[in-house]
């Protein structure tokens, strides 16, 4: 608990930019003020992360925490369970669909096995850093202990401390065969909302299947008093691949980096970490929004505007790789565009509509 | 007119990749089914343009046709004619939005005089194409002659063909001061739509030079007799730049290339190149949609869906510029992800919802 509290102690809203001389260098671009739309939001909060300009968003690693659910024994997934196990074997030799995406998008995938129920051996290609073999399963009590929460948060925040110095932006993806049933009831917990409104079909639970998740969900989220601290919420209803991106998140705070959002699971883990923290708000950045009811709640919660919205529920780190392009598109824009200044360039002839 | 009737009859629909295999093929990647939403569709699309699996979207270029239009004087828009000019040497030298963005996912920027009223004299970083000195005042009579806008569109399916060995996707921009108005005539023209509908602030303007803008683009399309031909909406409401980015799609379908749209002015030279040649369609990728209310019913009548909204209105090529990753992520999907077999990953243990 105390290198969770020294963790927390070491995090400081984002400063290194000052928003109004951002705001004025915007103004001053060889463009019609205002015309890059929600692409100047995202300058102005990277300029905020990095100074301005912010440095070259090049080297970008999605940081894809992975683990079991002792719940899934009661058939919350489509799949099995050792289907958590076979996926670290096709990221670490880079066949998943986030291997192929980050491929396309310049970035680095970098799997860790949190809590695999399953043994991965020293498989190269994965971080070794288990905790357990999964969790308890939730519905029947708590999924983790305090210790195991902490641990996995802890390692979270390590592993971007470890690679900070060769890392400018940091993406969240995890895989963990029933992690949307977690995920669901940490949104509940975390949100007040009901059970019903944020618990959706996963990989594609149906009918009956999506009923019974949705009553796991509302029972487990019942033992937890009113308000619930983020910290007992992992602990009782969490998964070691949400508790280790909560870190994550926490951990590029304590770097000053940014970190994009994924998908649902991912997106209940960096509320955790704001929830554990709120200085780490502003090195958040959001991804997609999927078709998980959870998702928009969580990046509601958040005050995230997600950028896109291709109906993408994979996770992985499939939608925060996508995201890398549109940051370093908006970082070019302080770093590299003229001033009409600079490039002798006509102003409006009567003042424009920003 | 000869070479124009030559360009649209060496364009035949995308048929290299079958709808059916490719689907298979999708159904078969380790992933739910379904779960990566519209980049599936986008895969598929792609993998019928260049067969499946598409190739590496490496070697990118927007192509940004620049050119001025005599309506100018009439006060529609917030800047003079003069800044086309200073915008093609911004351009020249890399310091516009496009230009950062363009670096930002690796893409080139052809900027290129079909119509700019001023002197680039021989500008390094410019393809000089002038047909004339801007457009004739759209509001007064025909903007171009028909002889000049079939020069345009052929020049602008030349710029294709000359780099299409070495280009694999294409995005269109374009620079004009004016030409939201004119776009806004040539929308009205091809949709049916009104003016008030299809015309919107542009680079700013609001209040009495709003409405004025929009008689003039309304007085402009009643010239036009009901359901007019593309190339008779082109003389006597369109751009050079309009034309030539037609031509562009058209050289891009004849060369089997995806062509990637911007905003509303460069999706109006979209539509254009399918009502030429409807067989042009399947080329046709998506990127944003903008605030101007004429996108939408471009996009629309093309039948595309925009990849995203960020409430950019700029153009320059610049959303085109951010949705060559979203391409290339789906065609590596195809290329590069493993199949259940490959990775021997279980599969559902009931059937699951696509």
């Amino acid at each position: 608990m105390q290198r969770l509290e020294s963790l927390i102690g070491a995090i400081a809203p984002p400063r290194r930019g000052d928003p109004e001389r951002v705001r004025a260098h915007l103004g001053q671009l060889t463009k019609p003020p205002g015309s890059l739309g929600r692409l100047e939001e995202l300058a102005l909060r990277l300029a905020i992360v990095y100074g301005d300009p912010p440095r070259k968003l090049q080297h970008r690693v999605i940081i894809l925490c992975a683990g079991d659910h002792g719940v899934t024994q009661h058939g919350v997934s489509a799949y099995p369970s050792s289907v958590t196990e076979q996926m670290c074997r096709n990221f670490a030799s880079g066949g998943a669909a986030v291997n192929a995406i980050a491929r396309a998008v310049g970035a680095e995938v970098l799997p860790v096995d949190v809590g695999v129920d399953g043994d991965l051996g020293g498989l190269a290609g994965i971080e070794h850093r288990k905790v357990r073999r999964g969790t308890r399963d939730l519905s029947a009590g708590p999924a983790l202990t305090m210790d195991e929460v902490v641990q996995a948060i802890v390692l979270g925040a390590d592993l971007v401390a470890q690679r900070a110095r060769t890392t400018d932006v940091i993406g969240l993806g995890e895989m963990g065969i029933g992690n949307s049933t977690s995920a669901a009831a940490v949104t509940a917990a975390l949100t007040g909302r009901r059970a019903t409104e944020v618990t959706g079909t996963g990989t594609g639970v149906d009918g009956e299947a999506l009923e019974s998740k949705r009553r796991v969900v509302g029972a487990a989220v019942e033992r937890l008093p009113p308000r619930p601290a983020a910290i007992d919420v992992l602990a009782e209803v969490g998964g070691l691949e949400i508790a280790a991106l909560a870190g994550v998140v926490l951990g590029a705070a304590r770097a000053e980096r940014a970190v994009v959002t994924d998908g649902f699971i991912a997106t209940a883990g960096a509320l955790c970490a704001v929830r554990l923290c709120p200085a780490a708000q502003g090195y958040i950045f959001p991804s997609h929004c999927s078709p998980e009811p959870g998702h928009r709640v969580l990046l509601e919660a958040l005050d995230l505007e997600p950028l896109f919205d291709l109906a993408m529920r994979l996770g992985e780190g499939t939608g925060a790789a996508l995201a890398f392009p549109f940051l370093e598109a908006a970082a070019a824009v302080l770093r590299e565009m003229a001033t009409f200044a600079d490039a002798g360039i006509s102003g409006p002839t009567a003042p424009v509509r920003a």
